[in-house]
């Protein structure tokens, strides 16, 4: 972590695992600092479940200090019941970042799919070897879940979206960009 | 709130205004404490949004110190991009609440409307009616908006659930009640 220019936390929200990942920028190029998941499915209980995702995000943040937040976010799910789970567990992670100021981005899966590999449609599996490359991370040192690698995609997306210039953001002008992003002046 | 054996803080979250009532438990009576409004929709940014419930919910959980939040939570909802929203504003509400240990309560807004006013389909007028005669509040003195008083019914639901007798709640003895509330188990 140290002389990192900026420190970004990835999320993979789930109601059974969560997935973490905290990418480091030096030298404006991004290394894998830590990753890991959350496991959440050995509480029955739906607000032991959250208060683990509480407790643990908090934790990663006092830990990390991390300057912004990416989260993958899919916009659709099955149906209301699984959406009202996945936006509580969502809540309770963002709010760990909220109370603390730490500006949150979202990406939809397919987003982070094209982003980190070129094909929206690629398996997690893609996306977990298309990271180790990347970012040079030792086969031995790949995680067994692939909620971790999700999570730091979300980062790696998030490092690349943020990089880009603003022509490419679909902004001609600064005008512009402000008008559609308000949250990010300062 | 002096001389309370219980504070219940009671949470309508919604995504344009989100509803709370304070009650407190005096002499095994339900009285009103505070109730009022978040008002969310002069923001347009959903994360401002969010940060807003986050600030004023831990805030009023500092001023009030409640030893229990009870949240009305509907289980259906429009659309699935509906609850997903809804599901992050009751989860940042929550995560206020969890990260202090506050055990949290949902119900059904038929169920609080049962138990406010004996009938599951009444008006959000009705319940306040019957919230103001049986908490004996001055008319002058009721809200504006009927999230407020929405919350303080959520409180007041509570209240009347945690005082039923065991067998009421369709527990038969302790080993059951113990089975199926193990959260509620210190």
């Amino acid at each position: 972590m140290e002389g990192c220019e900026r420190i970004i936390i990835g999320i993979d929200p789930g109601t059974n695992v969560m997935g973490y990942g905290i990418l480091g920028v030096k030298n404006k190029k991004p290394e894998l600092i830590a990753m890991g998941v959350i496991k959440l499915n050995k509480f029955d209980d739906h607000y032991l479940r959250l208060r683990r995702i509480s407790e643990r995000v908090t934790g990663l943040i006092k830990q990390y200090l991390p300057d912004e937040m990416a989260i993958e976010a899919p916009f659709f799910g099955k149906n209301v019941q699984s959406m009202l789970k996945l936006g509580r567990a969502q809540g309770v992670a963002m709010a760990a970042a909220l109370v603390r100021d730490i500006p949150i981005a979202e990406y939809e899966p397919r987003k982070i799919k094209m982003a980190i590999t070129g094909n929206g449609a690629a398996s997690k599996e893609q996306v977990a070897e298309m990271l180790r490359r990347t970012l040079s991370i030792p086969k031995e040192e790949m995680p067994d879940f692939l909620d971790a690698t999700d999570a730091l995609a979300a980062a790696l997306c998030h490092f690349y979206e943020s990089s880009k210039p603003l022509v490419e953001k679909g902004c001609r002008s600064w005008k512009e960009f402000i008008s559609k992003n308000p949250d990010r002046v300062k």
